[in-house]
């Protein structure tokens, strides 16, 4: 795991006065890095950096020069929207350009006045998926959401024995996947009440967010050859903000024996900003397990992990209706989790998945599975929130919701904040619901 | 659905001598494409199509000329190796190639002399997969498979109530797919007995293959536009065999409740001769449930679907253990069953894939599912032939098996016949057990 280095000093200012903001996203300490063009150009895609509420668009910073040859290299692919080429370049790229972006901007930073012009305001940018996903994997490592929703799936056996022990997961749809701001149509599915003789095709009437994270991977293992945990988090190259669009009453119906289908592959909303695990260095926390709980196999297991395997990322979800937009009216927060209260870390993830063999590449998403907390009201999806449809929420404004409805907005976030460190974020994922298309 | 036309009559003859034995996989009404190059060479990978004991490369082929000016960029994709960019040229050229190699391969064509230096013996090339595989989705359409391994895993529900109303499928592992001949490790994994306290990990002990065919999408759908019956087959590129390796312990143990994971996406091995819609057409059959089951929802019918939905293809696994490799002997068949069988068509699956929105792209690949006849002995995987382990086989050298053992090869066939027409056959899927690597 990365150690803290003076990137991480919580004193350090940025030349970009909104980064010093205490309440931003993107200061000088986070700097994560997003496709990105200006909005509206049909510019090339190319890699950004966030800071504060601008982007520091790598292509004109490499144009402006006065890099030094190995920043330069490492600028290139970045510059031209390729992040496989950056990633092929190894976790030292990363770390290294870290500290070289952390330098230039910099309060004292003599490259100000030439970055300067780099800057494009983070309001009049659109974003892209960061590089083609190749293959995606969702987990199921939130306990509470496993608890919760086996409870109603499976009113008598709500936590299944394999539960932990196994870094429970299944391949997700990878072409599916959008970025942010992405509008998704409400999908049409087979639809089947328990006293309905037969199944009808119809929308879904159980439209369904979940609250992940997803794990980049960076660098891939060969075929038969699995990923020890002592080298797992090297195989780690960011972080992204994950919603899990789900149709409940189609996985109902369709789910058993093979797992969720046509429910979950209509779509999966990322957000832009991919956070380095150099970033999130200073919230790491310990890994453990519920007293009574099994410890992990050793193949699942490792000091470091046990140290400091966990992260400490506060997530929230937010929903905004059609009459809430209309009135101006932000996002309503529904709940919120932290990732540490996950079952499995990224490095267990890594060295399940490749255990038997199966090979990871670069460009992989790794998704954590929904992260509700422990307590009531912290359902990382409506599912958990409404007890399966039985109890709608109430809204500030006097609406209410059990399902999502057309028009409606859901926006994921997450931060990081702990005594002597500056908050990091993680931006926002959204995605609102377009009617469905009529059922043939 | 293709029409019959001159290319499938049975009476045509090749100058390629071998292509008319009546037992060649490969006459002249076939000409499936492969990835190829000569054996050893490191020649730029490029496309041949197989004629007898030959295969015609097509790279060789352009560059003698003479094609015209349309067939000469159909060709030029497939000289480069680039099934994409001839899947975007669409079905047409598919389908007008095929009438011009047919032609220039004809017993008859004065093109003999020109193309013959560009043959190359089948013994003499390697494949690789044919294009890079973007998503892959394995579905379950053989209901003897489903209702037989059910059985297994839940002797009082084997079939569940699903099954005949949704084609049952799951998102597979894309990066793990490999080609004919490649040989798989023995995966590890978490095993657990019914009387074990805790699971272990360890080398699987259930090592097992299943019969399929695989299905290569040639041209996709946008995210939210479902693909309606009628145009579903348009979307069908060719069609290969394809075997989904399995450990049945650790997928008895990992499955709930998500569907199998690791105990799949360690490999799968693929056929390297695309056999085209066109090269099928012969053999195309109706599409018929049996007397009692419901029909399928109207967004999963059609007339062509019920008049030649099906395809009638005989599929078969041989078995060779190191024991018969060394004293000569080739691999012993352990059942046959037929395509016919299936309980969906190629056109359902690609219409339920997409109902939802899910969009589907050039080089996607959709797994039927184990194809097992209806009667004792045609189960398509040995956890079915020997009642999940507890009958072994015996084999004509007096050996038995239950699972695999390190050194067995499967190798799946298929081939199609029927009265009046010539047969035809897909060459051969075969992969071999390597010994697993030491547990940590």
């Amino acid at each position: 795991m990365t150690a803290l280095d003076a990137t991480h000093d919580p004193v350090l200012r940025s030349w970009v006065e909104s980064a010093n903001d205490p309440a931003s996203d993107f200061p000088i300490q986070n700097l994560p890095f997003a496709r990105m063009r200006r909005a509206g150009s049909g510019e090339p895609w190319r890699f950004g950096v966030a800071i504060g509420d601008q982007v520091l668009d790598l292509r004109l910073a490499r144009e402006q020069g006065g890099w030094g040859r190995v920043a330069t290299a490492w600028l290139a692919p970045l510059a031209e929207g390729d992040l496989a080429a950056f990633m092929a370049l190894g976790p030292g790229a990363r770390r290294g350009l870290r500290a070289v972006l952390s330098a230039a901007l910099r309060e004292d930073s003599e490259r100000r006045a030439a970055l300067a012009s780099c800057l494009v305001p983070q309001a009049a940018v659109d974003y892209a998926l960061p590089c083609r996903i190749a293959d995606y994997t969702d987990f199921y490592t939130g306990i509470h959401h496993a608890t919760a929703v086996g409870k109603l799936f499976r009113p008598d056996n709500p936590l299944l024995p394999n539960y932990q022990w196994v870094p429970i997961g299944y391949h997700g749809r990878a072409s599916s996947i959008v970025i942010d701001g992405t509008p998704l149509r409400r999908p049409l599915g087979q639809l089947k009440g328990p006293d309905d003789a037969a199944p009808r095709l119809a929308a879904t009437q159980r439209l369904d967010h979940e609250l992940e994270l997803g794990f980049l991977i960076g660098a891939g293992n060969a075929q038969g050859e699995p990923i020890a945990m002592v080298d797992a988090e090297e195989h780690w190259f960011g972080t992204v903000l994950l919603n899990d669009w789900s149709a409940r009453d189609v996985q109902a119906w369709e789910y058993q024996p093979l797992g969720p289908f046509l429910s979950k592959n209509f779509a999966t909303t990322i957000s832009p900003w991919v956070v380095t695990p150099e970033a999130l260095a200073p919230f790491r926390v310990p890994f453990e397990r519920p007293a009574g709980d099994p410890q992990p196999l050793p193949y699942l297991d490792s000091p470091a992990n046990r140290a400091q395997g966990a992260i400490d990322i506060v997530l929230e979800v937010g929903l905004q209706t059609p009459r809430m937009r209309e009135a101006g009216l932000p996002h309503q927060r529904l709940m919120q989790s932290n990732f540490r209260d996950s079952y499995w870390t990224i490095a267990q993830l890594i060295a399940h998945h490749t255990v038997g063999g199966c090979n990871l590449g670069a460009g992989d998403l790794l998704g954590s599975g929904t992260q509700s907390g422990p307590g009531a009201g912290q359902g990382g999806s409506l599912l958990e929130l409404t007890l399966g449809g039985r109890q709608p929420i109430a809204l500030a404004n006097g609406e209410t919701r059990t399902f999502l409805q057309d028009g409606d907005s859901i926006e994921l976030r997450a931060h990081c904040e702990r005594a002597g460190t500056r908050r990091i974020g993680f931006g926002r994922c959204e995605g609102h619901v377009l009617a469905a298309v009529k059922a043939a």
